[in-house]
Protein backbone atom coordinates (compact mmCIF):
# COMPACT_ATOMS: atom_id res chain seq x y z
CA UNK A 1 0.00 0.00 0.00
CA UNK A 2 0.69 3.10 -0.69
CA UNK A 3 1.41 6.09 1.90
CA UNK A 4 -1.42 6.91 3.89
CA UNK A 5 -3.10 4.28 1.96
CA UNK A 6 -5.05 2.21 4.04
CA UNK A 7 -8.28 -0.42 2.91
CA UNK A 8 -11.67 0.17 5.32
CA UNK A 9 -14.70 -2.70 5.37
CA UNK A 10 -17.59 -0.10 3.89
CA UNK A 11 -19.57 -3.24 5.81
CA UNK A 12 -22.24 -2.83 2.95
CA UNK A 13 -22.46 -6.19 1.15
CA UNK A 14 -19.22 -6.97 1.64
CA UNK A 15 -17.36 -4.40 0.11
CA UNK A 16 -13.88 -3.39 0.60
CA UNK A 17 -12.57 0.35 -0.01
CA UNK A 18 -8.98 1.98 -0.59
CA UNK A 19 -8.86 5.57 0.76
CA UNK A 20 -6.00 7.52 1.99
CA UNK A 21 -5.86 9.90 4.77
CA UNK A 22 -4.41 13.14 2.54
CA UNK A 23 -6.97 13.12 0.28
CA UNK A 24 -10.76 13.38 0.69
CA UNK A 25 -11.89 10.49 2.60
CA UNK A 26 -15.87 9.45 1.60
CA UNK A 27 -18.83 10.48 4.20
CA UNK A 28 -22.12 9.44 5.25
CA UNK A 29 -23.34 11.65 2.67
CA UNK A 30 -21.81 9.37 0.07
CA UNK A 31 -23.54 6.60 1.59
CA UNK A 32 -26.92 8.44 2.38
CA UNK A 33 -27.12 9.62 -1.69
CA UNK A 34 -26.43 5.94 -2.71
CA UNK A 35 -29.41 4.94 -1.04
CA UNK A 36 -31.61 7.77 -1.81
CA UNK A 37 -30.98 7.49 -5.42
CA UNK A 38 -33.95 5.59 -7.16
CA UNK A 39 -32.78 2.89 -8.67
CA UNK A 40 -33.68 0.29 -12.12
CA UNK A 41 -30.94 -2.04 -12.19
CA UNK A 42 -30.19 -2.45 -16.02
CA UNK A 43 -30.05 1.68 -15.76
CA UNK A 44 -26.92 3.25 -17.37
CA UNK A 45 -25.64 5.15 -14.17
CA UNK A 46 -22.66 8.10 -14.24
CA UNK A 47 -21.78 9.36 -11.25
CA UNK A 48 -19.90 12.83 -11.41
CA UNK A 49 -16.83 12.96 -9.06
CA UNK A 50 -16.63 9.82 -7.30
CA UNK A 51 -14.25 10.64 -4.85
CA UNK A 52 -13.35 7.06 -3.89
CA UNK A 53 -15.82 5.59 -5.98
CA UNK A 54 -17.89 4.31 -2.96
CA UNK A 55 -21.60 5.79 -4.31
CA UNK A 56 -20.50 3.14 -7.43
CA UNK A 57 -19.74 0.29 -4.76
CA UNK A 58 -23.26 0.67 -2.99
CA UNK A 59 -24.86 0.80 -6.13
CA UNK A 60 -23.61 -2.71 -7.14
CA UNK A 61 -24.81 -4.32 -3.47
CA UNK A 62 -28.04 -2.65 -4.49
CA UNK A 63 -28.42 -4.33 -7.93
CA UNK A 64 -26.57 -1.72 -10.55
CA UNK A 65 -24.96 -3.49 -13.34
CA UNK A 66 -23.68 -0.45 -15.39
CA UNK A 67 -21.99 2.70 -13.95
CA UNK A 68 -19.43 5.17 -15.20
CA UNK A 69 -18.09 6.84 -12.99
CA UNK A 70 -15.49 10.68 -13.66
CA UNK A 71 -13.02 12.39 -11.32
CA UNK A 72 -11.04 14.77 -12.05
CA UNK A 73 -8.34 14.34 -9.49
CA UNK A 74 -5.67 11.28 -10.65
CA UNK A 75 -4.66 10.25 -7.12
CA UNK A 76 -8.48 9.21 -6.41
CA UNK A 77 -9.25 7.55 -9.82
CA UNK A 78 -5.90 5.65 -8.94
CA UNK A 79 -7.50 4.70 -5.61
CA UNK A 80 -11.64 4.05 -7.13
CA UNK A 81 -9.76 1.88 -9.79
CA UNK A 82 -7.88 -0.49 -7.05
CA UNK A 83 -10.90 -0.63 -5.19
CA UNK A 84 -13.12 -1.84 -8.52
CA UNK A 85 -10.76 -4.21 -8.98
CA UNK A 86 -10.21 -5.23 -4.93
CA UNK A 87 -14.05 -5.93 -5.01
CA UNK A 88 -13.85 -7.69 -9.00
CA UNK A 89 -16.24 -5.46 -10.11
CA UNK A 90 -14.34 -4.22 -13.52
CA UNK A 91 -17.81 -5.63 -15.59
CA UNK A 92 -19.95 -3.22 -13.48
CA UNK A 93 -18.28 -0.07 -12.79
CA UNK A 94 -15.93 2.35 -15.22
CA UNK A 95 -13.46 4.94 -13.78
CA UNK A 96 -13.35 7.85 -16.11
CA UNK A 97 -10.27 10.51 -15.91
CA UNK A 98 -11.88 13.73 -16.61
CA UNK A 99 -13.51 17.27 -16.05
CA UNK A 100 -17.00 17.19 -15.65
CA UNK A 101 -17.13 21.14 -17.24
CA UNK A 102 -15.90 19.60 -20.10
CA UNK A 103 -18.55 16.58 -20.38
CA UNK A 104 -19.24 17.10 -24.01
CA UNK A 105 -15.91 16.13 -24.96
CA UNK A 106 -15.89 12.91 -22.75
CA UNK A 107 -19.63 11.74 -23.45
CA UNK A 108 -22.43 11.79 -25.66
CA UNK A 109 -25.68 13.88 -24.85
CA UNK A 110 -28.48 12.17 -23.60
CA UNK A 111 -27.27 8.73 -22.88
CA UNK A 112 -27.53 7.76 -19.34
CA UNK A 113 -30.60 7.15 -17.09
CA UNK A 114 -29.30 8.25 -13.71
CA UNK A 115 -26.78 10.92 -13.06
CA UNK A 116 -25.58 10.85 -9.47
CA UNK A 117 -23.59 13.60 -7.46
CA UNK A 118 -21.89 14.24 -4.35
CA UNK A 119 -20.53 17.45 -5.29
CA UNK A 120 -17.88 19.94 -3.40
CA UNK A 121 -20.92 21.91 -1.55
CA UNK A 122 -19.35 25.16 -0.34
CA UNK A 123 -18.43 28.11 -2.61
CA UNK A 124 -15.17 29.19 -2.31
CA UNK A 125 -15.83 32.42 -0.29
CA UNK A 126 -17.48 30.20 2.39
CA UNK A 127 -14.99 28.58 5.50
CA UNK A 128 -11.32 27.60 5.35
CA UNK A 129 -10.10 26.23 2.53
CA UNK A 130 -8.09 22.74 3.10
CA UNK A 131 -4.42 23.43 2.15
CA UNK A 132 -4.38 19.86 1.19
CA UNK A 133 -4.98 20.48 -2.77
CA UNK A 134 -7.56 16.88 -3.18
CA UNK A 135 -9.60 17.83 0.16
CA UNK A 136 -10.05 21.64 -1.16
CA UNK A 137 -11.11 20.73 -4.31
CA UNK A 138 -13.52 17.88 -2.68
CA UNK A 139 -15.05 20.55 -0.52
CA UNK A 140 -14.91 23.56 -1.99
CA UNK A 141 -16.40 24.76 -5.70
CA UNK A 142 -12.41 25.37 -6.62
CA UNK A 143 -12.58 22.41 -9.87
CA UNK A 144 -16.42 22.60 -10.34
CA UNK A 145 -19.60 24.50 -8.92
CA UNK A 146 -23.02 23.49 -8.32
CA UNK A 147 -24.25 24.57 -12.26
CA UNK A 148 -20.96 22.99 -13.78
CA UNK A 149 -22.51 19.83 -12.03
CA UNK A 150 -26.43 20.39 -12.92
CA UNK A 151 -25.38 21.66 -16.03
CA UNK A 152 -23.20 17.96 -16.95
CA UNK A 153 -26.11 16.17 -15.02
CA UNK A 154 -28.95 17.75 -17.98
CA UNK A 155 -26.14 17.02 -21.01
CA UNK A 156 -26.23 13.54 -19.91
CA UNK A 157 -29.48 12.55 -18.94
CA UNK A 158 -32.19 11.05 -21.40
CA UNK A 159 -35.45 12.76 -21.08
CA UNK A 160 -37.56 11.49 -18.06
CA UNK A 161 -33.98 10.22 -16.46
CA UNK A 162 -33.37 11.02 -13.08
CA UNK A 163 -30.30 13.28 -11.50
CA UNK A 164 -29.90 12.74 -7.99
CA UNK A 165 -27.46 14.78 -5.25
CA UNK A 166 -26.79 15.49 -2.04
CA UNK A 167 -25.81 18.80 -0.91
CA UNK A 168 -26.51 21.67 1.95
CA UNK A 169 -29.58 22.65 3.01
CA UNK A 170 -28.76 26.45 3.09
CA UNK A 171 -28.22 25.48 -0.80
CA UNK A 172 -31.38 24.49 -1.33
CA UNK A 173 -32.63 27.20 -3.27
CA UNK A 174 -29.71 27.84 -5.98
CA UNK A 175 -30.16 23.79 -6.48
CA UNK A 176 -34.08 24.26 -7.56
CA UNK A 177 -32.85 27.27 -9.69
CA UNK A 178 -30.07 25.17 -11.32
CA UNK A 179 -32.15 22.38 -11.39
CA UNK A 180 -35.20 24.44 -13.12
CA UNK A 181 -33.03 26.09 -15.39
CA UNK A 182 -31.77 23.17 -17.10
CA UNK A 183 -34.92 21.48 -17.51
CA UNK A 184 -34.79 18.45 -14.71
CA UNK A 185 -37.57 19.43 -12.35
CA UNK A 186 -37.46 18.75 -8.68
CA UNK A 187 -39.57 15.36 -7.96
CA UNK A 188 -38.23 14.13 -4.63
CA UNK A 189 -36.93 15.94 -1.77
CA UNK A 190 -35.49 14.59 1.52
CA UNK A 191 -33.87 15.94 5.01
CA UNK A 192 -31.29 14.32 6.83
CA UNK A 193 -31.34 15.26 10.51
CA UNK A 194 -28.78 14.32 12.93
CA UNK A 195 -31.96 13.46 15.50
CA UNK A 196 -35.64 14.43 15.89
CA UNK A 197 -35.85 17.90 16.99
CA UNK A 198 -33.41 19.15 14.77
CA UNK A 199 -32.41 21.54 11.59
CA UNK A 200 -31.33 19.24 9.21
CA UNK A 201 -27.68 18.37 8.37
CA UNK A 202 -28.14 17.39 4.50
CA UNK A 203 -30.92 17.73 1.92
CA UNK A 204 -31.05 14.66 -0.90
CA UNK A 205 -32.70 16.12 -3.80
CA UNK A 206 -33.97 13.78 -7.23
CA UNK A 207 -34.93 15.81 -10.42
CA UNK A 208 -36.72 14.48 -13.76
CA UNK A 209 -35.61 16.00 -16.57
CA UNK A 210 -38.48 17.26 -18.73
CA UNK A 211 -40.36 16.29 -15.91
CA UNK A 212 -43.67 18.61 -14.79
CA UNK A 213 -43.82 20.08 -11.44
CA UNK A 214 -44.68 18.66 -8.24
CA UNK A 215 -42.34 17.77 -5.65
CA UNK A 216 -42.80 14.51 -3.24
CA UNK A 217 -40.96 15.85 0.78
CA UNK A 218 -40.50 12.78 1.77
CA UNK A 219 -40.13 11.56 6.20
CA UNK A 220 -37.14 13.96 7.22
CA UNK A 221 -34.18 10.86 7.48
CA UNK A 222 -32.86 10.70 11.43
CA UNK A 223 -29.49 9.32 11.53
CA UNK A 224 -28.92 8.72 15.12
CA UNK A 225 -31.96 8.03 17.97
CA UNK A 226 -32.78 10.41 20.51
CA UNK A 227 -30.85 8.45 23.66
CA UNK A 228 -27.75 8.57 25.05
CA UNK A 229 -25.44 7.11 23.79
CA UNK A 230 -26.46 7.88 20.26
CA UNK A 231 -26.96 4.36 18.50
CA UNK A 232 -27.87 4.46 14.69
CA UNK A 233 -31.62 4.84 13.79
CA UNK A 234 -33.64 1.36 13.16
CA UNK A 235 -33.27 3.20 9.08
CA UNK A 236 -29.58 3.54 9.36
CA UNK A 237 -29.37 0.22 10.28
CA UNK A 238 -31.05 -0.99 7.49
CA UNK A 239 -28.30 0.87 5.14
CA UNK A 240 -25.80 -2.09 6.40
CA UNK A 241 -27.99 -4.46 5.90
CA UNK A 242 -27.46 -5.25 2.00
CA UNK B 1 -75.67 37.60 13.33
CA UNK B 2 -76.24 36.24 9.95
CA UNK B 3 -76.96 32.92 8.06
CA UNK B 4 -74.16 30.26 8.74
CA UNK B 5 -72.25 33.28 10.85
CA UNK B 6 -70.68 32.34 13.75
CA UNK B 7 -67.87 33.81 16.48
CA UNK B 8 -65.32 31.50 17.67
CA UNK B 9 -62.69 32.30 20.04
CA UNK B 10 -59.26 31.97 18.97
CA UNK B 11 -57.88 31.15 22.03
CA UNK B 12 -54.76 33.58 21.57
CA UNK B 13 -54.46 36.54 22.85
CA UNK B 14 -58.25 36.87 24.05
CA UNK B 15 -59.00 37.31 20.54
CA UNK B 16 -62.64 36.52 18.71
CA UNK B 17 -63.39 35.73 15.48
CA UNK B 18 -66.20 35.91 13.34
CA UNK B 19 -67.12 33.05 10.26
CA UNK B 20 -69.14 31.93 8.17
CA UNK B 21 -69.95 28.12 7.53
CA UNK B 22 -70.73 28.71 4.03
CA UNK B 23 -67.67 30.55 3.39
CA UNK B 24 -63.62 29.18 4.17
CA UNK B 25 -63.12 29.01 7.33
CA UNK B 26 -59.16 29.68 8.64
CA UNK B 27 -57.43 26.55 9.00
CA UNK B 28 -54.27 25.45 11.42
CA UNK B 29 -52.00 27.03 8.06
CA UNK B 30 -53.12 30.32 9.17
CA UNK B 31 -52.06 30.23 12.80
CA UNK B 32 -48.63 28.46 11.80
CA UNK B 33 -48.12 30.89 9.26
CA UNK B 34 -48.96 34.11 12.00
CA UNK B 35 -46.40 32.48 13.91
CA UNK B 36 -43.46 31.72 11.26
CA UNK B 37 -43.24 34.73 10.29
CA UNK B 38 -40.14 37.30 11.39
CA UNK B 39 -41.99 40.47 12.91
CA UNK B 40 -41.09 43.94 13.91
CA UNK B 41 -43.78 45.51 15.81
CA UNK B 42 -43.12 48.68 13.66
CA UNK B 43 -43.62 47.06 10.80
CA UNK B 44 -45.69 48.10 7.83
CA UNK B 45 -47.35 44.46 6.99
CA UNK B 46 -50.00 43.51 4.31
CA UNK B 47 -52.13 40.13 4.13
CA UNK B 48 -52.49 39.20 0.33
CA UNK B 49 -55.99 37.12 0.80
CA UNK B 50 -56.74 37.90 4.22
CA UNK B 51 -59.91 36.08 4.50
CA UNK B 52 -61.66 35.74 7.99
CA UNK B 53 -58.83 37.93 8.91
CA UNK B 54 -57.23 35.62 11.13
CA UNK B 55 -53.20 36.23 10.06
CA UNK B 56 -53.73 40.07 11.00
CA UNK B 57 -55.83 39.14 14.32
CA UNK B 58 -52.85 36.70 15.99
CA UNK B 59 -50.11 39.59 14.01
CA UNK B 60 -51.72 42.16 16.72
CA UNK B 61 -51.28 39.16 19.47
CA UNK B 62 -47.51 39.29 18.53
CA UNK B 63 -47.39 42.75 18.36
CA UNK B 64 -48.08 44.16 15.17
CA UNK B 65 -49.06 47.26 15.41
CA UNK B 66 -49.81 48.70 11.53
CA UNK B 67 -51.28 45.88 9.33
CA UNK B 68 -53.30 46.21 5.99
CA UNK B 69 -55.42 43.39 4.93
CA UNK B 70 -56.60 42.91 1.22
CA UNK B 71 -59.32 40.53 0.11
CA UNK B 72 -61.60 39.99 -3.22
CA UNK B 73 -64.51 38.24 -1.46
CA UNK B 74 -66.54 40.67 -0.02
CA UNK B 75 -68.43 38.81 2.16
CA UNK B 76 -65.09 38.04 3.87
CA UNK B 77 -64.37 41.77 3.67
CA UNK B 78 -67.69 41.80 5.57
CA UNK B 79 -66.24 39.11 8.20
CA UNK B 80 -63.21 40.24 8.68
CA UNK B 81 -64.51 44.10 9.74
CA UNK B 82 -66.80 42.59 11.71
CA UNK B 83 -63.98 40.83 13.96
CA UNK B 84 -62.03 44.09 13.83
CA UNK B 85 -64.52 45.76 15.57
CA UNK B 86 -65.31 43.07 17.99
CA UNK B 87 -61.80 42.69 19.19
CA UNK B 88 -61.43 46.96 18.89
CA UNK B 89 -58.40 46.52 16.83
CA UNK B 90 -59.76 49.37 14.23
CA UNK B 91 -56.13 51.14 14.59
CA UNK B 92 -53.94 48.58 13.94
CA UNK B 93 -55.69 46.48 11.52
CA UNK B 94 -57.73 48.23 7.93
CA UNK B 95 -59.14 45.79 5.66
CA UNK B 96 -59.12 46.89 2.08
CA UNK B 97 -61.19 45.37 -0.83
CA UNK B 98 -59.65 44.63 -4.03
CA UNK B 99 -57.84 42.15 -6.21
CA UNK B 100 -54.26 41.18 -5.91
CA UNK B 101 -53.89 40.99 -9.45
CA UNK B 102 -54.37 44.82 -9.52
CA UNK B 103 -52.23 45.26 -6.89
CA UNK B 104 -50.40 48.59 -8.50
CA UNK B 105 -53.46 50.26 -8.66
CA UNK B 106 -54.52 49.95 -4.99
CA UNK B 107 -50.87 50.47 -3.11
CA UNK B 108 -47.89 52.48 -3.73
CA UNK B 109 -44.76 49.93 -4.77
CA UNK B 110 -41.94 48.86 -2.07
CA UNK B 111 -44.21 50.39 0.78
CA UNK B 112 -44.36 47.63 2.75
CA UNK B 113 -41.76 45.74 5.45
CA UNK B 114 -43.44 42.15 5.39
CA UNK B 115 -45.73 40.79 3.14
CA UNK B 116 -47.70 37.63 3.84
CA UNK B 117 -50.20 35.21 2.52
CA UNK B 118 -51.79 31.71 2.73
CA UNK B 119 -53.04 31.86 -0.87
CA UNK B 120 -55.13 29.24 -2.37
CA UNK B 121 -52.88 25.91 -2.97
CA UNK B 122 -54.19 23.78 -5.23
CA UNK B 123 -53.99 24.30 -9.61
CA UNK B 124 -57.61 24.31 -11.07
CA UNK B 125 -56.99 20.83 -12.56
CA UNK B 126 -56.39 19.35 -9.30
CA UNK B 127 -58.64 17.93 -6.91
CA UNK B 128 -62.38 18.35 -6.51
CA UNK B 129 -63.62 22.40 -6.57
CA UNK B 130 -66.23 22.89 -4.34
CA UNK B 131 -69.39 24.11 -5.34
CA UNK B 132 -69.48 27.17 -2.71
CA UNK B 133 -67.62 30.31 -4.09
CA UNK B 134 -66.03 31.17 -1.50
CA UNK B 135 -64.75 28.12 -0.71
CA UNK B 136 -63.67 27.21 -3.72
CA UNK B 137 -61.92 30.36 -4.36
CA UNK B 138 -59.78 29.77 -1.25
CA UNK B 139 -58.33 26.04 -2.12
CA UNK B 140 -58.14 26.16 -5.96
CA UNK B 141 -56.25 28.77 -8.22
CA UNK B 142 -59.43 30.49 -9.75
CA UNK B 143 -59.46 33.97 -8.64
CA UNK B 144 -55.33 34.25 -8.22
CA UNK B 145 -52.36 31.95 -9.22
CA UNK B 146 -49.36 31.36 -6.99
CA UNK B 147 -47.39 33.78 -9.23
CA UNK B 148 -49.99 36.29 -9.15
CA UNK B 149 -49.52 36.40 -5.24
CA UNK B 150 -45.38 36.54 -5.23
CA UNK B 151 -45.88 39.34 -7.88
CA UNK B 152 -48.49 41.06 -5.84
CA UNK B 153 -45.70 40.60 -2.92
CA UNK B 154 -42.40 41.56 -5.46
CA UNK B 155 -44.69 44.50 -6.03
CA UNK B 156 -45.02 45.36 -2.63
CA UNK B 157 -41.66 45.08 -0.93
CA UNK B 158 -39.49 47.58 -0.02
CA UNK B 159 -35.68 46.31 -0.79
CA UNK B 160 -34.69 43.44 1.93
CA UNK B 161 -38.39 43.52 3.08
CA UNK B 162 -39.66 40.35 3.60
CA UNK B 163 -42.31 38.00 2.25
CA UNK B 164 -43.91 34.94 4.52
CA UNK B 165 -45.95 31.88 2.71
CA UNK B 166 -47.72 28.94 4.10
CA UNK B 167 -48.16 26.09 0.98
CA UNK B 168 -48.54 22.75 -0.14
CA UNK B 169 -44.64 20.81 -0.03
CA UNK B 170 -45.30 20.02 -3.36
CA UNK B 171 -45.50 23.20 -4.97
CA UNK B 172 -41.90 24.15 -2.97
CA UNK B 173 -39.56 24.00 -5.97
CA UNK B 174 -42.47 26.23 -8.48
CA UNK B 175 -42.01 28.49 -5.33
CA UNK B 176 -38.84 28.97 -5.22
CA UNK B 177 -38.45 29.42 -8.89
CA UNK B 178 -41.68 31.96 -8.70
CA UNK B 179 -39.89 33.98 -5.78
CA UNK B 180 -36.26 34.11 -7.24
CA UNK B 181 -37.74 35.57 -10.53
CA UNK B 182 -38.91 37.71 -8.40
CA UNK B 183 -35.60 38.66 -6.78
CA UNK B 184 -37.45 37.33 -3.30
CA UNK B 185 -34.81 35.17 -2.12
CA UNK B 186 -35.77 32.05 0.01
CA UNK B 187 -33.82 32.76 3.14
CA UNK B 188 -36.19 30.36 5.86
CA UNK B 189 -38.00 27.29 5.35
CA UNK B 190 -39.58 24.82 7.79
CA UNK B 191 -41.79 21.94 7.33
CA UNK B 192 -44.71 20.65 9.41
CA UNK B 193 -44.99 17.49 9.92
CA UNK B 194 -48.31 15.77 11.65
CA UNK B 195 -46.16 13.95 14.00
CA UNK B 196 -42.42 12.84 13.93
CA UNK B 197 -41.47 10.22 11.31
CA UNK B 198 -44.33 11.27 8.78
CA UNK B 199 -43.84 13.68 5.79
CA UNK B 200 -44.50 17.02 5.49
CA UNK B 201 -48.29 18.27 5.49
CA UNK B 202 -47.16 21.96 4.82
CA UNK B 203 -43.94 24.05 4.01
CA UNK B 204 -43.57 27.50 5.58
CA UNK B 205 -41.66 30.06 3.66
CA UNK B 206 -39.73 33.12 4.27
CA UNK B 207 -37.81 35.09 1.94
CA UNK B 208 -35.80 38.58 1.51
CA UNK B 209 -36.53 41.14 -1.38
CA UNK B 210 -32.88 41.54 -3.27
CA UNK B 211 -30.96 39.83 -0.30
CA UNK B 212 -28.05 36.70 -1.16
CA UNK B 213 -28.69 33.41 -1.64
CA UNK B 214 -28.57 30.98 1.51
CA UNK B 215 -30.92 29.02 2.98
CA UNK B 216 -32.00 28.53 6.87
CA UNK B 217 -33.45 25.06 6.78
CA UNK B 218 -35.08 25.07 10.35
CA UNK B 219 -36.27 21.91 12.40
CA UNK B 220 -39.79 20.66 11.18
CA UNK B 221 -42.27 21.87 13.14
CA UNK B 222 -44.06 18.77 14.84
CA UNK B 223 -48.08 19.29 15.35
CA UNK B 224 -48.91 16.11 17.46
CA UNK B 225 -47.25 14.15 20.02
CA UNK B 226 -46.33 10.59 19.03
CA UNK B 227 -49.10 8.93 21.36
CA UNK B 228 -52.20 7.51 21.80
CA UNK B 229 -55.06 10.77 21.90
CA UNK B 230 -52.74 12.91 19.68
CA UNK B 231 -52.33 16.08 21.81
CA UNK B 232 -50.56 18.79 20.37
CA UNK B 233 -46.86 19.45 20.73
CA UNK B 234 -44.96 21.84 23.44
CA UNK B 235 -44.51 23.85 20.67
CA UNK B 236 -47.68 24.20 20.07
CA UNK B 237 -49.03 24.35 23.42
CA UNK B 238 -46.94 27.82 22.98
CA UNK B 239 -48.71 29.22 20.18
CA UNK B 240 -51.91 29.34 22.39
CA UNK B 241 -49.55 31.16 25.46
CA UNK B 242 -49.44 34.83 23.55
Amino acid sequence: MEDGERLDDLRIGGLKIFQNERQFCFSLDAVLLAHFATLRKEARIMDLGTGTGVIPLILTARGAQNIMALELNEQMVHLARKSIVYNALEEKISVCSGDLREINALFSAETFDLVISNPPYRPLNNGKVSALDGIAAARHEITANLLDVVRAAAYLLRTKARFAMVHLPERLAEIVHAMQSLHIEPKRLRFVQSTVGQKPKMVLIEGVKGAAPGLEVEAPLIIYRNLPGGRYSEEMLHYYEI
